[in-house]
């Protein structure tokens, strides 16, 4: 070992105290979202995600988050009047999706294009309303984005945002080209609900950490996009169904378990950072990937799922790995025909209402996110001329 | 006050433990970067800045970020050469950047290409040596980036990449078409050095943030670019320079801190969260900055910046608030005739080296970035009808 090995292995092993991933470490105070890890409870400003789920709609759930109430009746029209104009994509921003890589994936697509989007908002002022106008746009176009790169890559021209038809089933309609019928809308709308906002997950973290040195809006979701991305976030729904596909048979899934665990593989769709308990999305989600798969060839996907459910059950229930929202929302986007790279997307699609949210609220008391590393490398040392390394 | 407002004011006047922008919290262990805020000493790898600014070379500086020793001479030949090969971008890519709206702020412009280049990228590996190829080549093509788009919106045409220049001066070609004297080169390659890597500073923990969901380098270093353009970080060298412009002369220096401090309004390139001391890297650029004002018409802004330290010093040096590396740096850059839009992507072009470094080093231990947070909004309430609101 040579001097600067020795240096730095010993400086390496000295302990630190701190909490990597920031577990359980507060970050920012918030009115938005309040999550009970261990009753597996879910809240968006204090109504609860069953009653939201009954009850309300995505862009009702969106009002909530940015106004921190519930819309009266006009209200609620304005902003779905709102989404419905702002739709559209400029020309010279479908020329730019039209150009993208087919092969790309589409998060990679999404993050380029939403980024792009604030090239042509030379709009200078940057107070609270125009951000929030901002925000709201954005929603509006980012399912415009998603389906205009999925036409397109399948060499099929993009479907213009329908004049009517809410945000979910404009989303739907704008993919393959036809209105989807009344239960399949209802069923993506539910599921952007749930989607809407989680507290301090990791892309609502990176967009705040982005938003905090007072850059721009669309930097934030920019971050948002691309933080969620990976598989150990929004990406876990694509994942989900690779796995499912991997078993193919619901007879298959005990050795599946076994063999990921003797593997040390994470097995996807289970646990969460701060659920203890069981996901109460999933919970929700679970009832209609059940009804879907009675109906439709896919049941197997559902089969498996449940039967993984059971195994994990008995294998890591006291451990508290319990299943997450994932394990149920791609086989729910399976059961419309959406290709599985779009699971994440549409995870993006939903979850820019929070990550907007999230940013309007902190940016009313903003501190710029600069942490510490602890330095355990090596200690300060001489410079060595290039003849003598 | 209505019930749920009195719930709100309740809720959020509880105290809550927790420490604003992570202020001193310990986020990662890293070996690259060491800062002594008193002493205003900064360290990469244990070399000194001060060591490092006087013998290394940018070029040099990456290679000891991404493999944590300096090079031997083949060594950084071989970067140099591999650098010298992956500057061009493909021709595609200059087709977006030609569509680009002119009047984008070159850090809007820059984030995007980043993100676009992701597309192109179709090779699957995601060992840490693809990732360390990535990062080279994204470290070799961000000046390509910079200066086509720089030259595109002044209708020029983009000046391909030198074969032979090093990565500053060839940046300074790519600009102007022609090739910079020694001197200029020498003075960007050191400012270069400067900017490499500096810790946890925000954009580098957002490229962490992102990183850490397992996403990928294209994302991680499209979140540090957009949240290195606040002006609170990296953007403050383009605000300095502003200010400077406002100021106008140096007899107006005094009335000027005068204001701003009556108007609570923050007088840019003083301060950081971790210096309390003259800011090293400040203290380099300063003379650097003094020599190119003696020989230039820009004088007069290095005499009202110097002017400013006075005043400051004054004032605030006691208290800890004392000049840093954004107050020369955008002088030594106008002094160079760069746009001052510019200044923020060239502290990018530089920084992307420290970002993919702690990526890649993260990733060897990767555990995802999910704080808390505090919640201090309504508590559970029933959801309300449409008609009774």
């Amino acid at each position: 070992m040579s001097d600067a090995d020795a240096i730095i292995k010993a400086a390496t092993n000295k302990p630190v105290d701190y909490s990597p991933g920031l577990e359980d470490v507060v970050a920012a105070k918030s009115r938005l979202c309040e999550i009970d890890g261990k009753a597996g409870k879910l809240y968006y400003c204090g109504y609860s995600i069953e009653d939201l789920a009954q009850n309300s709609s995505y862009e009702e759930v969106c009002y909530l988050l940015w106004y921190g109430r519930l819309p009266r009746h006009e209200e609620l029209e304005d902003l779905r009047r709102i989404f419905r104009e702002t739709r559209e994509l400029p020309t010279e921003v479908l020329g730019f999706i039209e150009h993208l890589p087919h092969k790309a994936h589409p998060m990679d697509a999404l993050r380029t294009i939403v980024s792009l989007l604030a090239t042509f908002d030379l709009n200078p002022e940057n107070t609270p309303e125009a951000n929030l106008k901002r925000a709201i746009k954005l929603t509006a176009q980012i399912p415009t984005i998603i389906a205009a790169f999925q036409r397109l890559r399948m060499n099929q021209k993009p479907v213009a945002p329908h004049e009517k038809l809410g945000h979910a089933a404009n989303f739907l309609y704008m993919l393959s080209g036809e209105e989807p019928d009344e239960g399949t809308a209802k069923v993506m709308d539910l599921s952007l609900v749930l989607h809407a906002d989680h507290e301090m997950n990791a892309s609502t973290f990176a967009s705040l950490v982005t938003a905090s040195t007072l850059s721009d809006i669309y930097s934030a979701v920019t971050s948002g996009i691309g933080t969620l991305k990976g598989s150990l976030h929004g990406g876990a729904n694509e994942s989900v169904l690779k796995m499912l596909q991997e078993i193919g048979d619901p007879n298959k899934v005990e050795d599946f378990v076994e063999q990921s665990r003797a593997k040390k593989a994470r097995i996807m769709g289970f646990g969460h950072r701060v659920y203890k308990n069981y996901d109460p999305r999933a919970r929700i989600l679970k009832e209609y990937a059940r009804r879907l798969s009675a109906k439709t060839k896919f049941s197997r996907y559902f089969q498996i799922n449940d039967e993984l459910e059971k195994v994990m059950q008995d294998k890591y229930g006291r451990r508290g790995i319990f299943p997450n929202v994932d394990l149920y929302s791609g086989i729910v986007y399976h059961h419309m025909d959406i290709p599985i790279d779009l699971f994440t997307p549409i995870f993006a699609l939903s979850r820019v209402a929070g990550w907007t949210a999230h940013v309007l609220e902190y940016w009313q008391d903003n501190r710029l996110f600069r942490p510490a590393a602890a330095y355990i490398g090596s200690a300060p040392r001489e410079y060595v001329p290039e003849s003598n390394r």
